[in-house]
This record gives structure tokens, C-alpha cells and sequence, in this order.
């Protein structure tokens, strides 16, 4: 079953946190886990991991931002980009809990076209990692963005901690729905 | 790419389309596909797929259905399973557009606690086959649904290009991020 | 978590149980599940699993067995092998408690050169399945064989249940070791 | 579908190509893509893939070759190399077009016992990668080796990309070849 | 290693070889293997492996083929298109030791636009299977055929013997690439 | 087949014998191998495999111990894992034909509460890597140990050369295992 954790303390987002075992190094957790931290995000383009931004030279930053990393020790890429799209798709259901409605294209969210996240998901030799980043406050971003906070999110931790519960929950869900039914 | 398909003619889902290659020999695609087609649904219970199912003698019933068959040739079941919640969640998104909001649970959709969907996934040896059904009218259903027509989705083949088209684009979209992503 | 059920009732092995889902068909079990029951083991060629068995028309035969059914939803079968020979393994190391000294040759017990186990591994499309039998009455079986209540293990449930709990240690032992190492 | 490119400008091969994402860095392409281009061939020993050849101290060297550089998306070696063969083959088999018979020894052709190709394939986290040298000039070369423009091929930009389109069509041919067989 | 073996005795081919283990049942091997004997070959439409023959009602008809049936414990479909691939190579490449040039197109090969060849490859639960015929006699064939007697083949076991002799020094091959690059 | 090698020179494991290809660099061997080699073994945290170890600053140490380094060029970690299980219950077996019985806690054997041994699993991009050690002598080892000089093996080398004897016979048992079962 996947560990859960909001970390109580400032952690700035970097993109150094994307290598395996970060969560255990940091937390002490062992296994599959998603942990949750806010903290400011500044990605350089060397850190970063989407070939296709570092191209166009479209480094990230956010003056604060409530990230997810998550790590399962399955290396399979395909896999865990399954798991980032439904993992945006609990963000987004979980929104609207609060009347927020998002849209969502892939792997990104918007409020009126005001970019709310930022995510990618890779794999090390043991594991898969996803990192998504969403913005509470959005001063001096690159780009037009929105933030949890202007959006009337306040209680960020219990926001996370939410949504990682129905992640564990959905991940619980799926691995039944694969041993209930015959093959044919 | 995955190929897509509207049936003209009307089709009892009766649980057999669930083989591999059924695609094919209805319609003569070769490859992946997702196959739209109305019918009555009617599913006893040595043909269905989903054993907890089976073993509360749960059989599907429904009247009028919009079925949704999807086949790829990757006997990856875990994958199915991330793939067939995607699609309830493209189809969740696409009834939003018609101020229709529905609650997802995992595979199921629910319009005011009244049953939308039926779905599931399973493997053969050469492909993975997905059915989702969403209730077009519910007269004589064994449980509390709710139709496409009562929410007043009328154009039922466009909802249903729609969403396979969107299936598609997401797919393409999941593919693109595999290729784009360094290693860490 | 794999789930672990000794059963009550005299169950007859005769080869149909080597079935995805029988766990779940017989005892309501959903997901990995190793169960063990008492009962007579009878095994014709046609249900035999065992092809060099077949060709060799040696059908299997135990008047009393101690039987444990495996089921893992991953249909690998060489993972499945693997954890065959190590449920072997917990066997003779829980036999040795008894100062019972057996000798493993692969998937298979011996004492004093009389065979105490039969034993063998394979795969459905949606799990894989181990059967293990160990004999505890010996009479009229075609080889010379070698029972638990000759060797003094009278409290076969308890015996049973403790091989068990050794294997869902070991199974989460090994799967806390993918989660800790660093790739190379 | 797998994107194929001659490029126009000469690159000198030094092994560095080999990483995933060189072909995204240096020409924009997302993706499963094959690239041809033409220069030289100088290996240094720290940069080469193929370790029995390091442990003979044997780098490689071409005043001119043509290159073709692939990448697929799917970090698995095994199916890596069968795609190289694959690509040896079809090489011969559009060199036979020009009536020069070769001969194939794994991934290496040989005209009259000179050595007209280097090949090696490995993998990333991400990728599989491939490089095949085909020798244009010969001069200075370690071992015996014989040329495309010797053997008559002038055109090399339109002999590389028709080698590139066989190829993919041979891709296309073995994915149909996968949706189309009933398992047994 | 994989195992080789030549059938003296004459075997009818009608679909039904393709099963898993039918080489260990017909010759006593274990193991990945491939056999060759001489047979008349009649597949009927609901045997045929190939579903896009199926639809087009295109059964199979020799009076006298050379048969190779090869298995491997692995039911890996696109791996086993890869080794059809493969396979068929070296009987053109054998073949050409005998100055007949026959042309290739996926699985098939052609003598001046007549059909040498029938193949397919396969999967069970637990291995994939390759069949493939070369015509040796082509009366009453349903479509323009060649057979190896017209092309000057003889000897027909030396044939079948020297292309499993090669199929097995290309795996061996194969193999050793995978074990001979570091990664990238 | 694995090849197995009892090196005669004496090796400091320090744990960058941990990289693939390190055997075909070392002793020339090419493919799946398991080397023996006697030495001191002294791996500080920064070389460390096991970050739980790394976490609590448990380095390791012993003055003399019988190593082995085994690599298989498949990169599963979970399937490294069995192996490596496997490999330290042949040791357990082969150390009980010297009347001593040594207990197993996962990958760790223990005589009477000291520690015999020492053992990791992990990945490269191309192959799987395991280490195992077992005492020799234990002066100054951080703590309570035993070594298989006290426990009265004398000739280190025969014993290493049965035990990887046993392991290439177990692997060919398993793989042969594969091959003569038939899926349900």
C-alpha cells in the first residue's frame, strides 16, 4: 500500500528531488510513496527533465507551489504516466469539491486558461517518479497562472493530504479490478 | 493510432463481444480500435467478466445503451485498467461540456447516486478488451440509473466521436510524454 | 498483501483448483491468496499439469495431502517458479523446527529418499498458480512416499498456518529489498 | 509511425551520439525516429558501446560513412537487436537491388571478405539506440574494408532513404502481423 | 540452447501443430526447439491462425511441404514476429547458396512472383509458436506457387538441417550482443 | 547456461565490483556468470547498494571473506531478488552437509546469532547484479559475526565451486520447470 505524508517543513523544489529514493533519503519512508511539501519551485533548465521545455528554453518557476512527488519501484515509464494523468484527474475532481472547476489537457491544469500546475513523471533504474508542482501564489511566474490561494483554497495540507488519500484509494481500486475478472 | 469507429446498425451487448478480434470481424479493422454502437444490453452471468459480480448474481441489464469497445493488441491488463479509468474520465469531462456533472467512483459513473455506466476490462492472450456502457434510456434496469436521453445528451453518435476522438488525442498525448522525458 | 486462509472443510484436489479465481470461487478471497485444506489428492492424466508426468503416464495419487493453493495476479511464470521453490524452501526450514531434516531437489521433498511433496506451477492469463501437497497419510500411493503424521507433525492447521505467515513475511521482505537499493 | 531524416549536414560520428534524445536535440524530432547523415566515423575506446571490442583495444574508424542513428521509446535490448538484424537485413537487401551481393554475419555485412559496416546496439532508461556505419570512403581504415562508393552507389542521400522507408514499412508490416494472429 | 531435429516420418499440417507443446509430445523435447519435417499441408479456414485470411476465406492448401515448427518458452508476440522475421532471412540467405534468388516481403517469399512460402507466428499462455511451409511440390496449389523441387533442392533434410543449424548460431548470437554493451 | 569461476587472486570487494560487465573486465567471461573470489571486503557508505544501511551509517566490513558476484543480463530487480534468495538457501543446504545448520533471515544466514554473511541485489540498464559474502575470518568486524574458518570449511574453494555448481543446476531445473507445463 502506498505511504502517504505532508512534510511539515519549507522544501524548495529544484528538480533534484526527482531521483530515486529522495522520499527515503528525506523522510524515511521505504516503498511506494507519495509525499506532499510546500515550498517555492525553481527549476533551472539543466535540472530539468521535459527535453521538449528545455529546448524551448522554458525554464519553471513559482514563488510557491504545493508539490507531489511520488515514487513507485516499478520502472516502467508508460505506467507512470498513466498514474500522473489520473493523479491531475484527482486534482481536478477534488477542485470542484469546492466549486472550482478546472480543464484539464493532459497532464495540465487551467482556470480560465491561467495555467495551474506543473508536472512531468520519469523513471531511474528502480523506480518511476512524478512530480506535480500547483501554484498557491503566482508572483513573478513566466507565464499566466493561477494560484490555490485565489482560488479559496486555504487549508493547503488538508487539500493534500485529500488527494493523496483517493490516490491510495484509486490505486487500492485499480489493483482489485485486476483480480476480479476472468480472462478470455 | 489508434482507430475509430461509429456502427450504424444497432448491436445486443451481450458479453461475447469481449474476444479478441470481435473489432475485426464486425468491421474489418486491423490494430487497435475503439468501436461505438447502440444496443440493448443483456449480459447473464456465465458471461461476464467481473466475478464478484458473478458470485452476488449481479447480471447486467439495460434497455438502450451507448457501448463503447476498445481492443489493444498488449495483453497488459494493469495497463487496461489505467486506460479504461481514463476513458470514464474523458467521458465525465465531455458531459461537463452539456452542464451535466457526474460523481466518477474508479470505473463507475453516477448521476445524483443513479447509475450511468457499466464497465470493465480483461485480457486475452493476444490483446486487452475493454466494454463500457452508459444507459441511453433505463426502463427495466435491476438498479436506480439514469439515460443519456433523461440528461439530454440527444445526439448520441457525436457524443460518442467525440469522446473516442478525445480517447485518441490522449493517447498521442501519453505517447508523446514517453519520448520527450530524459532518464534520472 | 497476500491473504492467507486455512480451510475447514475436506477439500479433494483432483487438478480443477489449478483455475484462476478458484480462491475467490471457493472461499470469497479477492486478490494474491495462498489457501490451505486437508484432503485426498487424485490427479488424472488429463488434469495433470506436468507434461514430462503425462508422457511418463505417471498420475498422482495421495490418500491424505495438506494442500496449499497460490494464486498471484501476474501471470509470469517464471517469477511464479521462483516462488515455488521458495515456498519449498519455508517448508523444509519450518520441518527442521521439528527436527524434521528433509532434502529439497528443486520443487520437490524428500526423507530418507521417500517423496514427501508433489508440487507444481503455472499460469492462466490473469495470475499464476502453485499447488503444493504434502502427504500426511501415505497409504496406497504409487511411489514410496514419506507423511507429516509419521514425522510427528499432529497439529497439521497450525503447521499450515505458519508456513503461510512465513510466506507473506518473505514476500514483503523481498519486496522492501526492491525499495531500498540504489540502480548501478 | 517511426520519423525518418536525412540530414543535409556532415556530422562526425564519435560515439556521443549515442544517447537518448540526441536525434530530439539535434533535429527537433519527438519520438521513435531513424536520422541518416554522413562524416566520419572515430570511436575513441572510452566512448564505444561494445566491451569485448574495448577489451581488444579495437576503436573504429572510417574516413566516411553513412550513419544511420534510431531510437524507439522502449528501453527493452532484446527487441533492440532483433531490430538491428532486422535493419542489416534490409540493407543487403537494397544493396542486392544495385547487384552487389553481401554477405551478413550477424549485424556485420562483408563484401569479398571486406568489411563494409559497424553496428552496435544498447539501451538508455528510456530508449533503445542504434548505429550502423556503412563505409563510403575507405582510406585509413584499421581492418580490410570496402565502400559504397567502390560498390557503386553514388546517390547515398537517396539510398539511405530507402533503406529508412523499408524500414519503417517493415515495422508497420510486423505491428499489422501482431493484431491480426488469434492466440492459441 | 535451442534444441533441432529433423522428423523422419511424413506429418500432415492442418493448423492443429500450433498448439504449445506439440513438439514435446510428437519428439520428446523440453525446451525452446524447432523442428522440421515433410508433410502435406491442408489448414482449414477454422484453424487458420491469421484472421485476415480467415475473412477473406483464403484457407491453405501443399501437397508437399518442407514444415519448420518452432517454440519458445516465452509468449512474447512481437518478439516472435521478430524470430518469423528472422527466419525467413536465412532461408533466403540459404538459398541463394544455391544461386536462387527468391524475394522477400515480411514473411513471405516469392520466386518470380510465385509464392515459395506460408508462416505465422503465435501465442499460448505459455510460448510463442512459429510455423512456416516452403512449397517442395506445387500441384493443385490454390494460388501461383514454387516449390524447392523446381528450384534444385534436393536434399531436402540437409536444407531444413542447415537453416536450424543457422537459427540456432543467430540466437546464439543474439544473445551474446545483449551481453557484450554497457548502457547509455 | 551461467558460467561459474573460482578466481585464484585475491580481490578487495569494495563494492565497485558492482557495475556491470565488472566479471567480463575482470576474468573475460561474456554472458551470465557467477565468480568466486576470496578477499577483504570494506564498502564505505558512499560505495553502499542498500540505502537503509546507508541511512543508519552501517558500513561494512570484514577482514576475509568468500565473495560472489553474480550478474544475469536482465535488468528485473524483483526476479534478481528470488535469485539471490535462492543462491543464500544453496548456501544454507550446503553449509548443513557439514553438520552445520546456520539460520536464514531473508538474504541474511546467521550461526547462533552471529552473522555469516553479507548479500545485495540490484540493477544496472542491462543486467541484474548480486553480491553476496560470506565470513572467512571476523576480526574487528563491527559486529558480532562468524566465519566459516571457526565453522570448520576448510577449502574455501571447493566449497564456493559446489555451491555455484548447485546454482547452475537450480537455474537449469527452473528454466526447465517453464518449459514442460501446460497454461489453464
Amino acid at each position: 500500500m502506498i505511504k502517504t505524508l505532508v512534510s511539515d517543513k519549507r522544501i524548495t523544489y529544484d528538480g533534484t528531488q526527482m531521483q530515486s529514493h529522495w522520499i527515503h533519503n528525506q523522510f524515511g519512508l521505504v516503498g511506494d510513496a507519495v509525499v506532499a511539501f510546500i515550498g517555492q519551485v525553481k527549476v533551472d533548465l539543466d535540472k530539468m527533465i521535459d527535453l521538449i521545455d528545455v529546448s524551448r528554453k522554458e525554464s519553471i518557476y513559482s514563488p510557491l507551489m504545493l508539490n507531489f512527488l511520488i515514487e513507485h519501484f516499478n520502472p516502467n515509464l508508460e505506467l507512470a504516466i498513466y498514474r500522473q494523468w489520473l493523479f491531475m484527474t484527482l486534482i481536478k475532481e477534488e477542485l470542484s469539491q469546492f466549486e472550482v472547476n478546472v480543464y484539464r489537457l493532459g497532464d495540465d491544469l487551467y482556470f480560465n486558461k491561467a495555467k495551474l500546475s506543473v508536472s512531468v513523471a520519469t523513471v531511474s533504474n528502480v523506480s518511476s517518479l512524478i512530480h506535480i508542482g500547483l501554484n498557491i501564489e503566482t508572483e513573478g511566474t513566466p507565464i499566466k497562472t493561477e494560484g490555490l490561494s485565489e482560488l479559496g483554497i486555504s487549508d493547503i495540507n488538508s487539500f493534500a493530504d485529500t488527494i493523496m488519500l483517493k490516490y491510495r484509494r484509486e490505486l487500492e481500486h485499480i489493483h482489485e479490478a485486476r483480480c476480479k475478472v476472468r480472462g478470455v
